[in-house]
Formats: C-alpha cells, structure tokens, sequence
C-alpha cells in the first residue's frame, strides 16, 4: 500500500475476527466510493481483522470505522494520527463514559443505518400486541385453541419513547396504520409523525391511555431503569410492551411479573438483561412474551452500504468545517 | 310490534343462541339506522336467538340478517314473504351449493366488513414471515437463542392470491411498506395495489419469485385443495405462508412436512383443516409455524355496526332495482 500523500487522509476499518455475517468488505468499500462521488476521493484504506493489522493500521490512521466490541477491547491504544472513530452500532451505552477514546478524538455512531429495518420489525411488533400473539403462542405452546378477538389498531394510541433512527421509524409506520403516535424524549421536540410529544418527566401522564408503549430510547444514565415497575403500573390491563432499545431501559422483573399475572396483555422483546439469555432464565418461561434474539434492526443486505453512506456524510461534513451528525455527545451518551 | 304497512319491510335478524361476543342488538340497529338516512325508513325489525322468535319471525319478514352456521342449521325453512338473506360471514363455503335457500330468495356475504382488520393481520404476518418469528417462537419454545438476521420487506415480492376485502386490504398495507403485490385472482383484472394480477392458471409462474405466499381467497370447488404439495414446491427455500382464507385451500399436511424439513422458512396461518384444532394433532408440534385460532378478521367494536352499514347499501341497490354489491353468485361460489 503506497504511503498517503499529505492530502490524502487513511481510513482504517477493523472487523472483528471471525465476523461472517456483517463484515465490511473492500468491495462494499469500493461501491460506497462510487457513491459518495466527489467526497470518496483521496483516500486510502486498509481492512484488518487481526491484531497486528489494527496496530499497524493505527499508527498512521486518521479515521477509523469499527464495532463497539472492538473499540471496547483494543482502546486504549497508540493512535497519533487518529481524528475520529465511527462505530458501526446505533446506541453507544456500552462505551460510555468513553473514556478509552479521550479527546480530541471524536467518536461517531451509526444512527440512521437502521431506520427501514427497525422500523418493519417496530410497527409487526405493535400489531403482533395488538393481535395477542404473544398469548396465542403460549397457548400454542401448550397446544391449547383459544380464540381472543381483538380490536383493529387504526384509532388507537401507541407510545414511542426515544425519537432517533429507532424510534421515529418506529411512529411513522404506526401512524400509516392509522394510529395515533404520542412521542416521548429527552427534549419532547415535535415529531411529523407523533400527534404530540412529552417530555421524559411527563411520560407518566400518557402512559394511562396508551394501548402499545414502544421503547426505543438510547441506553443512558438518564434512561437506565427508566421504565419502573410503577411506571408499567400506569398502563391499562390490555396494553402490551415492545422494547428495542436495551434490556437495562426497564425494570425486566417487574415486567416478567406483569405478565405472569395478566397484569399486562403481553410483551415483544428484541433485548434482555442479560444478552444471551442464560438457559433455565425466567425469561424462558414468562407467559404471553414474544423473545427475539437481538436481531430487529440489522439488514444483513443493506447494513454495511447504509453504514458506509452515513461515514461518507459525516466526512463531508467534517472536511467542511461542520457538526458531523453522527457526532456523540459524551455527555448526553447518544 | 305493529304489523308493518303494506309499503314498510320486515326485517328480522337471528342471533346465534348463547352468543355473548358478536350478537346484533336493538342499539347497533338504532344507531345503524340513524347513519342510513333515508334508507332506514319504512323498515319494522325483530331480533330473536330462539326457535320461537326465528318461527314466528319467518311467517312474515322480508328480509333476514343472521349467521352462516344458523342459515345451516334453521334451512329449509317456510318463510312466503322472504326476499333475501344476508349472511355475516364474508366466506360462504359452508353453504355450498347453497340448495337450502333455494332462489328467488337471494343470497348476500358480509364482504366488506373484515377489510381493516385483516388487512392489519396479514400484513403482521407478513412480517412475520420476513423477520422469521415462526423460527424464532420455535426455539423459544426450547429455550434457545438463535439470532437469526432478516433482509428489510421494502422491495421484496409477495404473492397475494385473492384480492377481494381481505386479499385487498392485505395487497395495500404491504404496498405501503414498499413491498412489491403480484396479486392472483380467478379472473386476473388489475388491481391498484398490485403491480400485476395472473389468474389462477398462471399462479405457478410467480411462485418462484415469491418471498411471502398469501392465501385469502374464498373457499370453492375451483381452490380446494388448489395450493398443492408441488405448488408448494416452487416456492423458494427462504419463503413462507400466510394463511387467512380457509384450511382446505391448502394441502395443509404437505406443509406441516416442508416446515419440519425446513424446506420453507416458516408459516403464520389462521385457519385450518380441522377448527378447532384438536389436541395431540400434529400442528401443534410442528415447528416454524404461528398457530392464530381464526381470530384474523372480527373486531368485536365495529363488526356490526359495518355488517349492518352493508345491509343497508344492499338495501339501496335492491329498493332502486340494481344489482346488489354482496350478492352470491351462486355458480362460483362468492
């Protein structure tokens, strides 16, 4: 590989090792400069897998697009060309407080590469709630005919707590359906497809009339344990959880108690505490819950070019001086 | 009740005895008759869910509003004044050939009536299928996390076969979510939801192309049985099965087989050969399949009060001598 030009700028991407299903290839690579037009030009890449790749990479590296795991087990680490660091996962939580990557090094998330996805997988989830699939798999289970009969969703209310990639996705095929989408977030910033949006501290007053609550929120100090055996108390018998944004956003016991008791009509999970579940966990055996492997939000076909594409956006933006819309607040954890 | 004039219709309605979920009451029809304008007028109405009331109601009604399983059991009955009959069932295969009520005395279905809510099933189930839920609820059954990772929906190909309410519905929500709709139908005409229509003769053709394989045709002599072992067969390895039409439409043994064998990628059907189900039968055992006791289509809060808004279009037609929407083509069966 010939040396970088003073212009040029070296990106390195590191796969974990053993990666078959989503690792990032120079032909994903070649197709994304193609792409980005104008901004794929001087460049140099290297990709790795291994240990001696990454560190021979990182002495020269101005850029690195890696995952979370990676970042997580290989920094800190000798790095003096390095201007920033994109991690190929939506939420960051598993980093935080990011102190392996100190500053000036600015650190990227891959918000926005799961929208479509996550969004398909969000609104089955809400009709599957509304259905009563999770109950009518538990009779299935017990090879038990039980009919429920359930009422259409257009008309009813869904809550959508966290707006980002997830979340927004999430209400915007919700209100297709013709349901009517309250929002919720940190800031409660209107949303095109939420009817209003509340803030965090008002979540309570909308969980009494919601018939679906979704979590997509990001995992943060803030929002760790956010969703509180009271909290689940506040929604109506027949309402139903979907969670896809992590395990730790809700207090699991309580919910698995809820739905032992027919406190709560059912649940769809795509994330749990902890990932994987360990066999013989109550998980396994709580009725009316759908478990789904931590797979909602990831397009084997579609992730990498997505992800490429949004690299490219921000490189655009950095090299003209702007915010970068990946950029993480160290702060804020998202 | 006073007799009715001579310029006023009578028209009884016979509950099912014992029916708490769907019966028709005096309120719906009220309110029923109130949305009717000026089509609500001259009518006297009698509801019974006895032999007495159906007797003493059939001496002299015009018109009768009941179930398909009562049509059954209570016909051939005296009834001199009778001019049609509508059924609340949008499937009337169990009536076939439809000889206890002979003509002139016409025959209505109910199609119209499941069209938001089966839509919103089916297109559940579709996702269903593409996000691998009927794998995923199997090794949740056997207490093992499995992360199997799914392609986005949006621009991937169903095959809806049957495009009336339910087929229809179907066709428009996965069109909403990008989907590419081939429908198929006895006659093949267009539909707006679809990209193209085949009639039944050339359903063979698309199979292949097929990700999700929807049934929601009406049960006749021409779709007994009509989705074989070797139709089946020319669907790709990675494609499942929606059904929401009737049992008997499929050799539904055939695939209980390629489920086991993994020869299709899973099914979410609703209905079944036999209903119910009975215990110890292989469905229950059989894995990558979502067991949904014939709950797809009947929303308890707007089930009659959209039956009863279809009576009375019907009733337009027929008071203005023109064909009336949901009548029974006796010779095909819908």
């Amino acid at each position: 590989m010939p040396d970088p030009s003073p212009a040029s700028l070296h990106v390195h991407i590191q796969n974990p090792a053993g990666e078959t299903l989503f690792p990032i290839t120079r032909a994903q690579w070649d197709q994304a400069v193609a792409r980005a037009g104008a901004a794929g030009q001087a460049l140099t890449v290297s990709i790795a897998d291994d240990d001696a790749g990454f560190s021979t990479a990182m002495a020269r590296a101005d850029l690195l697009i890696t995952w979370t795991k990676e970042i997580k087990a290989r920094f800190p680490h000798t790095a003096p060309r390095l201007k920033w660091v994109m991690a190929t996962s939506a939420g960051l939580d598993r980093l935080a407080p990011f102190d392996m990557i100190p500053p000036p090094v600015r650190l990227l998330n891959n918000s926005g590469a799961h929208a479509v996805k996550a969004g398909e997988w969000g609104v089955m989830a809400v009709l599957m709630i509304a259905n009563r699939i999770p109950t009518l798999t538990t009779a299935q289970r017990e090879g038990r005919w039980q009919p429920i009969f359930t009422r259409s969703v257009a008309g009813r209310t869904v809550v959508v707590v966290g707006l980002g990639d997830l979340g927004g996705s999430i209400a915007a095929n919700c209100s297709l359906l013709g349901m009517r989408v309250i929002g919720c977030s940190a800031r409660g910033a209107p949303h095109p497809a939420c009817e209003r949006v509340v803030t965090s501290e008002n979540l309570d007053t909308v969980l009494p009339g919601a018939d679906v609550l979704v979590l997509a929120m990001p995992l943060t100090a803030a929002t760790q344990g956010m969703i509180t055996r009271g909290m689940l108390s506040l929604l109506p018998l027949h309402a139903g959880v979907v969670n896809i944004a992590r395990g730790a956003v809700i207090d699991q016991d309580a919910l698995c108690d809820m739905l032992e008791a027919g406190r709560l009509s059912g649940a769809v999970l795509d994330v749990f505490t902890p990932e994987p579940i360990p066999m013989g966990h109550r998980l396994w055996r709580t009725p009316n819950l759908v478990i789904s492997p931590h797979v909602s939000s990831d397009d084997p076909d579609t992730y990498n070019p997505r992800t490429l594409d949004i690299f490219f956006r921000n490189l655009v933006a950095w090299r003209a001086g702007e915010a970068m819309p990946n950029e993480v607040d160290r702060t804020r954890g998202y």
